[in-house]
């Protein structure tokens, strides 16, 4: 799973039928430090999560399960609403 | 899923029988901002999407459940038409 | 999937047996301009392909799929011979 | 599977409850010198594993298969708590 | 699949059972011109490849297929140890 910002959502209306219903929010993935990494995907949410909420996204097969679609062309769901990341950046900065 | 533009198709007369009847579709993949990120990819089409359209497109084996396929070698599918994208960008510059 | 051209061959005597019998042919991902885009990968050739050919290949549990062998180490196929590219230059250019 | 340092945690309340019972550890992926490698990710824990220990993580249907739920949104899982990484630094530089 | 070197294990205690047995591998996967490119992973052994050897590595289920445990956390497994890389350099360099 990774950490990411929800920072838009997407209006199909022509679109597979198992996807409706879904909120398809633009999930945008965070580092530890907050700052946008890599790709901003589309994410089905199951949570409820709103805009500009952090959240626990996960993807591949395990976002069909978490959608409970498991036949369906979901590849990216919103599975945690966070609360709280507690890092220890002595770690993320010490040698190995 | 992710943001795509169809760019283009290609043609393979020699190729795997359950690849036949879909168009080949050359897809971009944009960030949210509209600019190209990363590969350009071959999806076959689920919904009647045509050049230039914006696209939702998802990979894996959620693209062969897109094409009602699960045993065939697709693993990229365009599975929407997109409308609109409603991004904050306020949302996508706050530091977290 | 993917464009590709095949660079090259592998050989391994020593190698799991499901793979016995296939072409392993190196194959270096492009860009829709023809340009090397990130890694070549080793794939099995499921479509007769040859040195040089620009190829359609896909990855992951579609390869298997490709090679007739679900439940084998294959993670990569070749499924197609490409005949042509239609690229509309002028669509990659525009901004969204 | 990967070298990862667990750097932190992740709390969240609202999420799917088949995470529930899991640490939720972020895990930062290491290269073979022990530097940061790409993405930090959140993996569930299924070994015990502490702040700050080196682990062997691992993706994608595996981590469902090492928490022992098949059918769930778990997509990373730590797997191993590492004792010794032996590395011949000899056969890192020379060239093939 | 891709081209790999074998340049150090990871001794592990405290892991998944289904780890046991198996020597984990540091692979450094390698592009056509033997140079290092992208991440060294951990790939479990199944064809008694030794240090310093060039191999084939595959990753996702077709790792679990590789090693015969399709309900395991591995997810890199090394498939072939290889003989010879025959590379046509010039269609490397050749536009398409």
């Amino acid at each position: 799973m990774k950490i990411g910002k929800i920072i838009g959502t997407v209006v199909a209306t022509r679109k597979d039928e198992r996807l409706t219903g879904y909120k398809l929010m633009i999930t945008q993935a965070l580092d530890v430090k907050g700052q946008p990494e890599g790709d901003a995907i589309i994410a089905v949410d199951t949570v409820g999560a709103g805009m500009g909420e952090l959240v626990i996204f996960t993807t591949g097969t395990a976002a069909r399960y978490a959608a409970d679609k498991p036949q369906s062309p979901i590849d990216a769901a919103i599975v945690g609403i966070i609360d709280n990341i507690d890092l220890d950046e002595d770690l993320l900065r010490r040698r190995e």
